[in-house]
């Protein structure tokens, strides 16, 4: 089951305000009668707590999947694939299960500067499946447009998917194309995709496999989507040269796995940005994580658009990060790997996992002081994937 | 690649006017200076031509993808899982091919009588599966809420997704969540679902295989999905009793194709209903189609309201409809499989396929006469799936 995606609010705008309720009932479930009167609000899919309640609670649950940590895609171990690729390597490795994952897209405006909804709905949905260790094989496409969406939008999405498709060796098998009555202006589009992917045969990875001792890399800038999307956004609009690094990353993600590291955990840093992700592997493992902000890939114009935002970048979504961790002894290896390609120009090793309690998320300051990262509450960004 | 499902508008709404050409002008495609301007109407999400080629030269072809009739989903050759079901029946097929389809939803209202957009989610993907020849084997689903929905709406939907993948057997394995602001009143939701089959060893089914001599039959009574949300439509609202037929079709696809007849092909009536899968049989095979009004399953509370609305019955949605091409050989046997369960209750053999130039579908009527039956084109119906 996919996390819920941070669907969250544009600054400004107010925030919906919980009903006042005296300190005994705050920290309980909401009563029947109160129940039928509760809404969703654009917090729900901002990525926080409550997003998290609403999906652990009234959706995943109910479907009868196990409770723990919700993963990128899931693994289907009775389907299999062969894993060699088209041109025949890898084909002693037999047959190897399939991945499964899906994620709906309604990003605001649907081009941006480095990107459009379609690139973004066909990276994504590859980069989940890269994060679970897996080769994408077929990727479906769901299109909702909405009515007055121009033609020349939609032959400009469609050959961004295309595009992207192509670049990630994951074609487009099956699709469907629905119109719905105009409700916004411009009018836009949704776009999901699910996307089959097959285990690579050194995958190993999950969250039990993250040990103290272990090094924490990423592939380079961080919170250049997220910023490049506000910039185009209706309200907010701003001058910069940041563009999207939306990408898909599994050729980076074999080039990792295949470099005799022990990679025992990654993650796309999407919605919630690198905080997110921190958050959730300290949670999901108990143990803390210490990262160095010297050794933190963000470019000038990132840093001087999120200052003016007010914005962290580290709690900015990104569409071409992944947070990759590694045991320590192959950690220059990995490092190597990531930087072997336009995806990770400007890799770095950025922190480490250690033991503390209570697991915490440390930033190492440029002046030497410390301060604790927190999983973005989600009401940061105006939706932005 | 899946049809594009039908989108179409309230009877009373205006209809989009095309630009005024030239006789010249009138069959040509557009000049690039027209195309800028030119924008998605709710007709292109119709079922009708204006859908028939949207799909076909704006989107299908640009994604590489080979010309031809699309099917409800697409089969995997490289992608295998045991046949085997969970009591174990089926292990001796051995590994059989993948099936992978996708479809989004977004009927208005969100519930209706007889079910509601989520059962109509799992039982529309696991309908496209069977409907290939495929037992679900797991499903994604991908939701996207409207700010200002209830909870206890959306617990209504998550239950109904729970209780119908459960009766389907096709557990939701995997997913996403969006939240979108608000447009709409009352706010609602799109969901999209996508779903990976196994192919029955028995399937061979194909629009290539449809021969002279085909029996027609179809498990029961038409148009009770499409009747039934326009029954709860804003504007067009009636009484009446009739209930969605959705419901999901693996259970008697199964009994079809381990009956012993030889099933040649298959689809489920959605939009466009029963005229449309049969205008597509006749277009793609150049064999003509003969059905028998005596013969049709119409129940008189679906007659009623449809003749209230001016709608063709066969021209309305169905939702637990499977449109059957068997040998004639077989056909009893045929029959009697549909009708060995629930679903095929009311199942009749319909029609039949010959040889006749030009390629039609002929209606024989109550009182002997005939009229040829078209594919709609697209405007009879608000949205209904």
């Amino acid at each position: 089951m996919t996390r819920a995606k941070r669907r969250t609010r544009a600054p400004g705008q107010a925030l919906p305000q919980p009903r006042a309720r005296t300190g005994a009932e705050r920290d309980s479930s909401p009563t029947p009668a109160e129940r039928h009167v509760e809404r969703i609000v654009l917090a729900h899919g901002g990525g926080g707590e409550l997003t998290n309640r609403l999906v652990a609670e009234r959706i995943v649950s109910r479907l009868g999947r196990p409770a723990g940590p919700l993963t990128d895609g899931v693994l289907l171990r009775a389907l299999s694939a062969t894993w060699a690729d088209a041109k025949g390597n890898g084909g002693a490795a037999g047959r190897q299960p399939l991945v499964f994952t899906t994620d709906s897209y309604v990003v605001t405006p649907i081009e941006f500067p480095g990107g459009d909804i379609g690139r973004l709905a066909v990276a994504g949905t590859v980069n989940d499946l890269a994060a679970m260790g897996a080769r994408p094989l077929a990727i479906s496409l769901g299109l909702i447009l909405e009515e007055g969406l121009t033609v020349d939008s939609l032959d400009r999405i469609v050959a961004s998917i295309a595009a992207t498709s192509e670049q990630a060796g994951a074609p487009v098998v099956t699709g469907d194309t629905k119109v719905i009555e105009r409700r916004g202006d411009p009018p836009g589009m949704f776009i999901n995709t699910a996307g089959i992917g097959v285990l690579h045969p050194r995958s190993q990875l999950g969250l039990d496999r993250v040990e103290a001792g272990d090094v924490i890399l990423i592939n380079g800038g961080l919170a250049e989507h997220g910023l490049a999307v506000l910039s185009r956004r209706a309200g907010i609009g701003f001058e910069t040269t940041l563009r999207s690094d939306v990408m898909p990353l599994w050729g980076m993600t074999r080039r990792l796995l295949e470099c005799g590291a022990s990679v025992h955990f990654m993650r796309d840093a999407t919605r919630g940005g690198l905080a997110g992700v921190l958050a959730d592997i300290c949670d999901a493992t108990g143990l803390s994580i210490e990262i160095d902000e010297r050794r933190l890939p963000v470019s000038p114009a990132a840093r001087g658009a999120a200052e003016m935002l007010g914005l962290d970048p580290l709690a900015v979504a990104n569409e071409g990060k992944l947070v990759c961790v590694v045991a320590a002894a192959g950690a220059t290896r990995a490092l190597a790997a990531l930087r072997a390609g336009p995806e990770g120009t400007h890799a770095a090793m950025i922190g480490r996992v250690h033991r503390a309690a209570p697991p915490l998320v440390e930033l190492v300051t440029l002046g030497g002081g410390r301060r604790i990262v927190q999983r973005p509450y989600g009401e940061d960004l105006p939706r932005i994937c």
